[in-house]
């Protein structure tokens, strides 16, 4: 079963919004089976958007229209469903009453013409009713194609596709098996990493592909298996993953396909029954905010100081002013002062602290543009690293992030073991 | 002028990456008068590439192609362009030169093969140097379109946009002339705004395209006028702008392109020599980490308390147990005292506090599912309003994030006039 993701919208086009919808779509896509053929992005034009239907038409089982379903104007996709199905708009008296009560009773406001209108569907479609928004979905079908139509705000879309649109695929369509395994490592670079398994590599059957999705300070590396027997490619992934591991072990952080630092750490620190706190400067929070990202951080998360002027480090952390003065508010010394003084504050077995120059101006230091130190404070000792992450500013926040999370991960591990 | 771009590799269409290189691409280009025509992402398939290739030949006059150019098994894209252009692949000095420098130089280990094979290039495509990074780009041209290829990697993407790919556009296109204008608003929902300018819609111009882009809690308006005129389109935009803030100038925000409520608000406090500090619970440092991501926001943010647990509100903030116990850690109480607190330990003329019920589990309250309060001490007073932003757990923290920000931006205005 093949599928076409097709996003319209002049603000897609021009830059001004990423699409983040086709890769959720995709997703959930991916995991019944069905592959992706391609995603496109068009504009706001009727001509453009029958020709792209016209194009996919019985070439694809299924395509997925996400846009141009609100209210204003600029939305023209019901009408263009109009035209390629030769049909017409109708009111649909479910969705007019969700509408109603959603706008009346939630929003306490008069509904308008332009709300009604939200319940105008093409004639021969199925809807799928939108329970979060005022767009409703459509489905409707054309020889060996079925047209799904979805509203591009982002948690509407969600809703729909998890709700209305997987659960009716997976009834009423066959599909291949599809088994995927993502490897998610840190500290080894693409290429090393590359050359490193490359008999492995060479090894692996016809049937599994193998890719790196590289990303700052870490490598994703995924298997993905595809055929009829079920049995045959688990059996064939979790082999390859073993004899992988064997290889690059230490540098495996975790296997889930949406598996990430953060929360592998805090399974890491529920298990061990360990808490952690931050004092962060130059990461502004960011270190707390991935942190309380993952659901039931609460239990091991503790707070944080985000002392971003010297005199916040000074007055609230406790820092003493002479060590400034003497090491520069960038410094091994201030940074390892941070976490000692939060980890008390805030009674955690673990403590992490940062202070550098992100740039692209400098700050209360002269330190160099990048320039970060990280300091981990254990149950025993402060661990101090010292790292120069370049430049734009954001890739040295990002990888401060990243790296004292690593830090603190290996040091549990050591501490479990 | 038109242009293609298209998006290589698996990751993309099995979704487990978001494609944000098409965006920055489009965006670029955008600014310079290149209307993109479509943007595409498909498989590391040889026959996919070619047969897209061939599909734009022709029908556009650039073609931007990202993704496969890494130095492992799963990168095709050069090979296929030698295909496509029935060239071959020759070893680039240059490219070898500095491959080997930033390897042996830089990370300080030995070149491998692999590392070498970067420097293979098609004999006939003009290289566009890639000094932040090992893969070079590539431009070639085949009858009326030009070929671009790039490493999909975001930051080396972005460093041959910018210092290759258009300056070199500029200086060997000519292009029409396009002039954008985006309007932030806030605190007005994308039906109740379509009807309250109407008239001043239809009454637009017939090159001027108009466009709504709602996200959490805004809409952004965007105004496109393209011609061979450059002053009549930049007098139509002023014009029509300045008639729109008639009407709606009380939900307007920004003007940019790439406005953020955040910038605003960080020219505002340093414009009004004013500083700000958060306390923050249930939005776990996202304030704080916001607020940094302006380059210079040490002149007005101090710093930050992320009291997630209950015992740090009362440990590091100083918030009285029996307060909590009498009014939950969920009330307005508790954030009122949150926001007094942090203002009198950071020593700032406003604080924002947050406390709330993220889900989707409960924590130490009682509170509903959604359920947050906003404090926000200002010189003179402390203002809370209290909000249920349903579910999900992200929407609850980035609406509770851009609310309180919103609250901050009124309530600084206010004291300005």
């Amino acid at each position: 079963m093949k599928a076409a993701i097709i996003t319209i919208g002049d603000e897609i086009l021009i830059g001004q919004i990423v699409d983040t919808n086709s890769a959720f779509i995709a997703k959930s896509l991916d995991r019944i089976g069905v592959e992706i053929h391609e995603m496109i992005s068009i504009s706001d034009n009727k001509q453009h958007i029958l020709d792209t239907f016209a194009k996919f038409q019985n070439r694809v089982d299924l395509i997925i229209i996400t846009g141009g379903l609100g209210p204003t104007k600029d939305d023209i996709t019901k009408k263009t469903f109009c035209d390629y199905f030769e049909d017409e708009l109708v009111v649909n008296d479910k969705v007019l009453q969700h509408v109603t009560q959603l706008i009346e009773g939630f929003y306490k406001r008069k509904i308008t013409q332009i709300n009604k209108d939200q319940a105008l569907v093409p004639s021969k479609c199925t809807v799928l009713h939108n329970q979060v928004g005022t767009a409703p979905g459509m489905w409707m079908k054309k020889e060996n194609t079925v047209f799904i139509s979805l509203p591009g705000v982002p948690f509407e879309m969600k809703y729909l596709v998890e709700n209305k649109i997987i659960p009716k695929i997976v009834t009423e369509y066959k599909r291949p098996y599809i088994v995927h395994k993502t490897i998610l490592t840190y500290g080894i670079g693409e290429s090393l990493l590359s050359e490193t398994i490359e008999n492995w590599e060479n090894n692996l059957p016809e049937f599994v592909k193998f890719a790196y999705l590289p990303s700052l300070g870490s490598v994703r590396l995924r298997l993905s298996a595809r055929g009829t027997d079920k049995d045959i490619l688990e059996k064939s992934i979790e082999e390859n993953v073993i004899s992988l591991s064997k290889i690059i072990g230490d540098f495996i952080v975790g296997f889930d396909d949406d598996e990430t630092l953060e929360a592998v750490l805090g399974r890491l620190l529920t298990q061990q029954n360990k808490t952690v706190s931050t004092a962060e400067s130059c990461t502004g929070g960011k270190i707390a905010q991935v942190l309380t990202s993952v659901s039931g951080a609460s239990n091991y998360f503790k707070g944080s100081v985000v002392s971003y002027a010297t005199e916040t480090k000074i007055a609230v952390l406790g820092i003493s002013e002479d060590l400034i003065k003497e090491h520069s508010v960038v410094s091994a010394e201030v940074a390892k002062q941070m976490a000692i003084h939060v980890k008390e504050m805030m009674k955690t077995d673990y403590a992490i602290a940062t202070t550098g120059n992100a740039g692209p101006s400098k700050g209360d230091s002269n330190a160099e543009l990048g320039s970060v130190f990280i300091a981990l404070a254990t149950p025993n000792e402060v661990i101090i690293e010292e790292f120069n992450f370049g430049q734009p500013r954001e890739k040295v926040v990002d990888r401060t992030v990243m790296k004292s999370l690593e830090m603190l991960r290996k040091e549990i591990l050591k501490n479990v073991q």
